[in-house]
């Protein structure tokens, strides 16, 4: 494979070729959705082919598929087979430090649910349309190592460990949170770039079916143990697990700890989930601690020349469910945006880092602050008393009332503008309570001066 | 040159040895104030010997040297010599729109004054004193191109395309803004970084002396033409030049303009400065336009065995006139806290990076905020009341109300106690008025009541 375009194996002009560095699920959702365009696709992977040898991702294996995800799904036709498999969770089953529990409905609209859904078969079905599209080809152990902005290539070094830059029209960085791409582009003047970790890491922990083969807690459910400083969560998946993960300071997390030490903290804080984990305390000691990274850029464009989408533009903590969901409405703003300009990628990429950048912003923001949320608000009673508000005013005035937990994960409006409506409402709530104490106190100091 | 640390030419135990990556301003002192603490340093700077092939810095040629630089270099003896070549500043001269000027004093205690230096001058003196310093060896044409944070060693890239690796106790990254070392750490997991540019860039342009061979302008103030958007500053020079500097949105700066354009906007916007720069329109096509970047990191250490100091650590805008200053009291924070630890690095780099990375935060911050005071307020009357009203306070309580531009020129207060402090007066302030508004409030409508 030369670096210079050429005829493709298809006949096609390379020319017009676009390569994405990473075919995890922004890569493949990108390659489909730009194979049914007629654009001819090279999509390369750093792991080897995940249908033939399993999947490895040594990420989290299940995820919430929302509105936003399904969206983009629908646009290449693969909506309802992904829906097939997944596990709609239509509220958060809330595990209080007694063992209690309380559901909370996520939405007052039938069918309304978020949607557990497994990573590694999430990505082989994408690789499996990406491959019967169109001009679509991928190439597996190509682990993309450099780029060239200017040029729209990336040096990827394959399974013999020998290197091969291939260039094309637009290079799209879908490599994940440590872009090879994206730390090209790093060096550019006038990049900004910002990477934060989380203070907090995890470790995922397996909850088995029951005896009878059931699943041991309430499926249609996301499961919180909101702990203050600690949380788990808990999500069902399609073989009757469920995904138990642990959040805690990473020196907590990191301490080495006996089996023993392990089991009898669990008890305490987790009281009713330790039956239901008989390998908890190996899976403590042996299953890797995980970091929670937010990283930013901008612009999420070079030129007309490289695009960034997923993970590689906006990394983001997991406490909104939103991190996939984001990065294929990426992919299908881009698409809409290329659409739009006919074609013409030079009017797309600003475009693009224009109206997205925005709303990874807000997206990273939200992830954050939901983070202390869920760990310390959402079994409170102040908590519970506002999401009943919430839900009596959205009753009254279904559309203008919509809580912003439903802006994100229930409508496709985007995240910038869901903030923004939150934050008005927010402050209009905070300056009419004041403007009535204000005018309380005025009026009792008229009347007292009328009375004395 | 080995890598591994043995014996060096002077007899001394190379284990026990300091190596700087950069011999700018930071680094240079930092090797003299370890000298004189009898720690071995071997010092290795990227550019020529300065003092052989003269000095080719690349940056602004003068830099304001206040009391914190001062209180370093006086710990190396140096305080003297360098006042001796400086321009003290005494306060700010405002030029108006117009041609017309006002001179605002930074204070009111005699002698308090910022001191324009040169910057290579400055740094020649530092070597010189380094080169003088027990134990202190200077490599030059020695860029950093590597760093190996575990081993506290640096490869170095020698004039002949060569490279060495240097190891020793502890490794100093005062390799600038774009550090080497620091890049290195970066791809450590949990390593907070961060890269913002500002939209505005600067041009620098000379004002030279009078025919008469005096200052083309009165020579002890920081001369500031605030014009919104965009703003202009000029520093006197030994020479008896001004160094002015242009900062104006980067698009502008760059936008290719014709000699007679420039001469127009500058003679309309900055009317009184344009018979004083004879050559304006030629430097502002042939100097280089300068990029503003504020990079922030966690921590300023790696173990025990990395640290860094000055722009490698911090860089920020110079609005505030403390880049420098802020570098200079890292050098003397970090030898201060190696006192106090007996020489024990491990007990020292922790508590660097605790007791000093929220004073370089508060200085980031201080630095981006005075940009907008600068060129939008400082010609505002609101802007002269408030630091009349500032004054007046000041006078009565010299110790409690000391503004905050004095603790940051003239004092030796942490930065971030200084911000802390502002802050919680600012806030006393507005909540001081908020409660007036509404005690006014009650007590009328309670003498209305009384009176209808």
């Amino acid at each position: 494979m030369s670096g210079a375009p050429g005829p493709d194996a298809r006949g096609r002009d390379a020319g017009d070729r676009v390569v994405i560095a990473g075919a995890g699920l922004a890569g493949a959702l990108l390659a489909c959705m730009l194979g049914r365009r007629g654009v001819p696709v090279l999509l390369c992977e750093r792991r080897a082919d995940p249908r033939i040898g399993g999947y490895s991702g040594g990420r989290s294996i299940n995820l919430a598929l929302s509105v936003r995800g399904l969206a983009a799904l629908r646009a290449v036709g693969l909506e309802d087979a992904v829906l097939r498999d997944a596990i709609p969770m239509r509220g958060r089953m809330i595990h209080d430090a007694s063992g209690g529990t309380a559901f909370q409905p996520y939405s007052r609209v039938a069918g309304d649910a978020i949607n557990s859904v497994s990573r590694g078969r999430l990505n082989m079905t994408l690789l499996d349309a990406a491959e019967a599209s169109p001009g679509v080809e991928i190439r597996f152990e190509h682990r993309c190592v450099d780029a060239d902005p200017d040029a729209a290539s990336a040096t990827f070094e394959q399974a013999d460990g020998s290197t091969v830059t291939i260039g094309g029209r637009v290079l799209v960085g879908a490599d994940g949170a440590f872009s090879a791409v994206r730390s090209r582009l790093q060096r550019a003047e006038r990049f900004e770039f910002s990477q934060s970790w989380l203070a907090h890491g995890y470790r995922e922990l397996t909850i088995p079916p029951r005896a009878d083969g059931a699943f041991a807690l309430q499926p249609d459910a996301l499961h919180i143990w909101p702990r203050g400083g600690a949380m788990m969560i808990a999500l069902p998946n399609a073989d009757r697990t469920f995904t138990g993960t642990l959040f805690w300071p990473l020196e907590e997390l990191e301490r080495a700890r006996d089996d023993a030490a392990v089991r009898a903290y669990f008890r305490q804080v987790y009281p009713d989930a330790v039956p239901l984990m008989p390998d908890l305390a190996r899976e403590f000691r042996t299953n890797p601690v995980g970091s929670l990274v937010t990283i930013r850029c901008a612009p999420w464009h070079w030129r007309d020349r490289v695009v960034l989408v997923g993970d590689a533009a906006h990394a983001i903590v997991p406490f909104y469910g939103q991190g996939m969901n984001a990065a294929f409405e990426d992919c299908r703003v881009l698409c809409d945006l290329l659409d739009g300009a006919g074609g013409d990628w030079a009017r797309t990429l600003p475009a693009y880092t224009a109206v997205r950048k925005p709303d990874g912003d807000a997206i990273a923001d939200l992830a954050l602050a939901n983070f202390v949320e869920m760990r310390d608000h959402v079994g409170s009673r102040l908590f519970l008393a506002r999401k009943k508000a919430e839900k009596v005013l959205h009753r009254l005035f279904p559309r203008a009332c919509l809580p912003l937990y439903n802006m994100i994960s229930f409508s496709n409006i985007p995240y910038s503008a869901a903030r923004r409506i939150a934050e008005r409402r927010r402050r209009l709530l905070h300056a009419s309570l004041h403007a009535a104490i204000v005018t309380l106190a005025v009026l009792a100091a008229f009347a007292l001066g009328r009375l004395l």
